[in-house]
């Protein structure tokens, strides 16, 4: 925690924002930066590093005490529609076979095989049709010796017949019937249990419902399925520039962008998101909103934008409720975070920067994962790419740095990405038009153009 | 549309599915098969092909009348976080600028450039620090030679200031600031408009909104948004065998998995479907609950068993409301499918089999893309890849046939894909499994092990 008492705070965010072409010389300093008389991070000795001689943490690490922290939600009952798109969360067997009698696997006639061996185009069989079964019919005719009967796919098989001749491959007659062609005996039939024997397992643990899952699911006569639950994310927004969005910003104020973009954001990546707004700037008030959401949610998430100077109102707020840990992490846009569990239920609280787009770095760096683990999905990350960059990239030692970006299919194949604005954290119009983040690793200070680097699509609800 | 009046209806469903290890010999038949009584498609004269004497709709063409046919909804206007996944019906142009007045883009000290051109880590440069402007501050100082402000990022830059310093670059100083590099004017400045200028467009007609445009769209002050609404969808299920989940199925019967996969895929694929159930066994009452459908919905769909032999209820009730074209088209599973506009707002109303497998599969090939035209989506299909098939696949000669298939990564690159059961379409187990659509052309009856075909993979919500 950094304490807010004596001396002057450390100006906590994006002084490491390395843009050489800014300096007027090409001399580029290497100040010995003093760390300030910040309280030691408990978690100081494992997974942080030096850079200019300010501790960080390092992404991995901050990573994985969220992911660490964040609650499973238990299952919940759903009726199956309900639970499309979440994860399974019951080992679902079949009391019922599938198909539930012999059928007819297409249209046709129903026969025995040894009646149509010597069939052939040239020299037919003929056969006396002595019926016709729908599917849904329960009174299919046995037949015998030289005997069909016409059925439509899904009919019950008749008694003594063996196979179905695909109308096809006959004159589809009425009456009589000629068959043109000699079948293997089972051909065309679909047998009790050839999908679904009971007991076998209809869904396991962990799959995705999605509409096969749901025909499955129905087939086998469930109603409702045990799932995991969409974790419940509550979004605020901190600061005293922010104004809600259809208030015209008196200067120096601008519109509170994150408790939309967040939640939208929660939303894609599975979250039911709540925007809960703008913290008040009245630390009672603070207060009751913060408790109120760790009531409702399973992950409270604030971006914030925090003084650097003075008493600040949301820190004592949060220090009220049981703290939050503050920490320095090794990324750009962006390094201030902090974590902790608050309120009586000891509800995961995430604190990302409060500027926008580093705002939604955050989310993808750590956030999204998060939401992913509450739903049980395996694949917590995105897939990343490797892509031929169009333009020299610089990049701060010792910070992993992510730039939005443009990735396309190179015509030769592979990728190609282009930077998009010069990594401001502010353009949102920029911003607006990137389908993917550009990592450029914490070793790297430079990529040249025709380098290649790791790329991060974002494709929605991917 | 077929005349149900004189002599036997054509078999009409599935006589085409070549399963040559069914034969007991090898020799494959090529029976005549009549075309029966069909009265003539009216546009059976363009996109429609000869195949053993039967007259098929090709799946393009079938394509094109569905296409052709679905209403293009009017744009609505929605709250921001709601219009989320939908695409931007209006040109949004910002009457603000963004950032609205010229501010600090990181936290450090806003000085004059003039003052610091000479400093060097070396060679600091002294400047005295006159104050401190937070974020959301309206009352920043000026300052003159010789004189710096603190200022966070976002702060309103001080008037007589053209940089800010990172205070990496600094000693961080509270009454006076040692500056160690000289910095181009303009540096870690942003200026008002950089990102948004008053009358640019902030975002296009046709933009998907994801949480970057919610972000952008909130910035501009915008509460609401006009977008292409989610196609409203109905699903009904048709035939006398099948039974509601819940109930137990009596011999013959099945239960109706349609309505409830039909539905999740249409949700899948951005529409607001809605489950209205099994259509009910008499004719007032089914045209009643079709007729209803069409007032609430912009496209009603209905899987159907349509019977083989004898009066057709559902046909009638159809006929009643204006009467579908049934039409054979050149696919395999499920060539029967209907279409038409029915009732007083003239309502599309596509007919699938009823077969779950070759349900699903014809909302693959003619309902999704529908939906994704009504959202005004640009993509209206499913990516393909070409994959090498690891066994050999048959196929009928002039029908596509759609088979489900597990396709993945090959270690060595690309991509390679397993057929999932043997194309019988009642296999729900089976087709849970699978993660892709293999398409195999018309004019291909047989892809070797090792042979390229193409694969639609089929994630949900891609």
């Amino acid at each position: 925690m950094i304490d807010p008492g004596s001396g002057p705070r450390p100006l906590g965010r994006d002084t490491v924002q390395v843009d050489r072409s800014a300096f007027a010389s090409d001399r580029v300093p290497s100040p010995a930066v003093a760390t300030g008389d910040r309280t030691p991070d408990p978690q100081a000795d494992t997974g942080s590093v030096d850079v200019s001689g300010v501790r960080l943490r390092t992404v991995e690490h901050h990573l994985d005490v969220v992911l660490g922290a964040v609650p499973q939600p238990d299952p919940i009952e759903l009726a199956v529609l309900d639970a499309q798109g979440l994860l399974c969360a019951e080992l679902v067997t079949s009391e019922l076979a599938l198909p539930a009698f012999d059928q007819a696997g297409l249209d046709g006639y129903a026969v025995r095989s040894v009646d149509v061996t010597a069939a052939t185009v040239e020299e037919p069989v003929d056969l006396a049709v002595v019926g016709d079964t729908e599917a849904g019919s329960t009174g299919a005719p046995g037949i015998s010796a030289g005997l069909a009967v016409r059925v439509a796919v899904g009919a019950m098989l008749p008694a003594g017949a063996d196979v179905v001749v695909p109308a096809a491959w006959t004159d589809q007659g009425v009456a009589r019937v000629r068959v043109f062609a000699a079948l293997a005996p089972g051909s065309y039939v679909r047998r009790v249990g050839d999908d679904v024997a009971p007991g076998d397992v209809a869904v396991q643990v962990g799959t995705p419902i999605g509409p096969a899952q749901i025909s499955l699911l129905a087939a086998v006569g469930r109603e409702r399925v045990a799932v995991r639950p969409r974790p419940r994310i509550s979004v605020l927004s901190a600061g005293d520039e922010l104004v809600d969005v259809g208030t015209p910003p008196a200067p120096g104020r601008v519109v509170d962008v994150n408790s939309y973009a967040l939640a939208a954001a929660a939303r894609d990546a599975g979250a039911e998101a709540y925007r809960a707004g703008i913290l008040p700037p009245d630390r009672r008030r603070m207060v009751e909103l913060i408790e109120g959401q760790t009531l409702r949610s399973d992950v409270v998430l604030i971006a914030g934008t925090f003084a650097n100077a003075g008493p600040d109102l949301l820190q004592e707020a949060l220090d009220e409720l049981g703290g939050l840990t503050f920490t320095q992490v090794a990324m750009h846009p962006g390094p201030v975070h902090a974590f902790g569990k608050l309120g009586p239920n000891q509800v995961p609280v995430i604190c990302v920067p409060g500027e926008p787009v580093a705002a939604l770095v955050a989310f993808e760096v750590f956030v999204r994962p998060a939401i992913r683990l509450m739903l049980g999905k395996r694949q917590l990350f995105r897939r990343t790419v490797q892509a031929v960059s169009a333009q020299q990239l610089l990049s701060p030692l010792g910070y992993r740095q992510y730039l939005h970006g443009q990735v396309m299919r190179h015509p030769d194949g592979g990728y190609v990405v282009e930077p998009i604005g010069d990594g401001d954290q502010a353009m949102l119009a920029r911003m607006a038009k990137a389908n993917c983040l550009i990592v450029v690793d914490e070793d790297v200070t430079e990529v040249a153009a025709g380098g290649l680097v790791t790329v991060m699509p974002m494709l929605l609800g991917g």
